[in-house]
């Protein structure tokens, strides 16, 4: 197959290019752009809109971020609702947990589920063979409006960028249905963007914003994902009674004996310890 | 000024570009390439046989996390040898502690200090300005060699990749003698390159494992340096005495009221918490 340069402009000015990559697939769905991706370096990828999504590399990074950290500070969660993440690999590790009785997962394109199913089964091989998983392929934010009060206990915001589909999931309405549908110590895990370049730095801070004005509890943490702008990434920890530190279950998530390539009980501690730089950003974000 | 695109690869398939950089100079001096340039987003920058040594966003993040954590472990330390660092950055940091007595920085290539004090001054001003800095043009590795048994209390290894000009600054005969010059509550920081890709992870195995042999405590630490390959990166730091945590002395380091726009005193613990891979890969370096 003819050898290409992937290029992703991470800013106007700043530009990451994976060399010598074979185009697998490309398509325009009714949401967006999706291209797939062979490199040698990273496995398989797939981009929406040219920007990357997942690659076989470091998902683990991504992906053990946004699930272990809340499942360590309530093991108690059995009711999970996915926001986004149409690869299948925050559902895949939120299934390793026994004691999880559903996980909805609300992925608007379906396109990218099926073509996860078919070009990156690492991280969406769980999600037919799980029938605990539940797929809507439906707008979240609709979706988030119709949940029942209270009917889960984690909310998992694995989307895109603040632009194309993924705008409605960064708006004060979403965040507000998802403080309703959430039980009284449920926990809202989002997609934080980035505090480095100022494009991402600004979605940081208006997401921020709008989630700590609402949720009692509303922390940050940081993972070290190099195939996303900068390489330095944040999720949003926000509860309404659990505090992601104070109330870190690590004996009871050890003894689960997980097996997980960045996740560990360290590094749930570390990821919340932020630079000075991010801290002050946070602090006056509103 | 004429406006050209900075491509650095990062590994022989991955690159990283800076659309729109002016060339402020260029030479080729006895030990390497040298060039300066300038961008909207990182600011003056300059680069050695073609590397981002160190860029105006974001030189603040590996100046603190070099400097502040040794001196957040043992505030009594007086006597600092700097190797490498002709920027001047480190010797900046190191200078803001009124109780060091001597700063001695050996850099092989005269020609990055004469650079930086003209390109630079936001790193290079206080080398010329603060009289406990010697500056010394020579080679580290002899330097180390002759200097007297137990005659530092800290030494910062501020060097280039191991190719090159910093290749000597990662062998067993350089620690051994840095091991040699240091007290017995004496700290070595170096630069410990990065896990992620295998080009700069290959170089972190090999360095820890030598470290690891020779001193009693040889820890990790990781920081977010966007500009550097993966922006995953690490430094080492290896005592006869000091546990980076157990012998943090975060009150002492407080009441200097030192302002840091990168390290803090939560960041000091959470450096220390690796990723599962990385501790791994640390574990079993030999």
């Amino acid at each position: 197959m003819k050898k290409i340069h992937y290029t992703e402009p991470w800013t106007k000015s700043v530009h990451f290019t994976i060399l010598d990559v074979e185009r697998l697939h490309s398509e325009v769905s009714p949401f967006q752009t999706i291209d797939f991706y062979r490199s040698d370096t990273f496995g398989t990828f797939f981009t929406l809109d040219g920007l990357m999504m997942v690659n076989e590399k470091d998902e683990f990074i991504y992906h053990d971020m946004i699930s272990h950290v809340p499942m360590a500070v309530n093991p108690n969660i059995k009711r999970v609702l996915i926001i986004g993440g149409g690869d299948g690999g925050t559902a895949r590790e939120i299934a390793r947990y026994s004691g999880i009785e559903k996980i909805d997962m609300v992925e608007i394109d379906e396109r990218v589920v099926r073509l996860s199913q078919k070009y990156l089964p690492l991280t969406a091989k769980t999600l037919d063979q799980d029938n605990r998983i539940h797929l809507f392929f439906e707008d979240g934010l609709a979706f988030v409006k119709n949940a029942d009060k209270e009917s889960y206990d984690l909310i998992l915001v694995d989307s895109t960028d603040p632009i194309g589909p993924g705008e409605g999931l960064f708006t004060k309405a979403f965040y507000d249905n998802c403080y309703r549908a959430l039980s009284n110590d449920g926990i809202l895990i989002n997609q934080h963007e980035s505090p480095y370049f100022n494009e991402q730095k600004h979605e940081m801070i208006r997401a921020h914003a709008k989630i700590k004005d609402l949720f009692p509890i509303a922390e940050v943490y940081q993972f070290h994902q190099p195939t996303y702008p900068s390489g330095h990434w944040l999720f949003g920890f926000a509860s309404k009674k659990f505090h992601p530190i104070k109330d870190h279950k690590m004996a009871a998530w050890e003894a689960l004996n997980l097996k997980t390539n960045y996740y560990n009980s360290d590094i749930h501690k570390g990821a919340f310890m932020l630079p000075t730089y991010v801290k002050d950003a946070l602090k006056n974000a509103r």
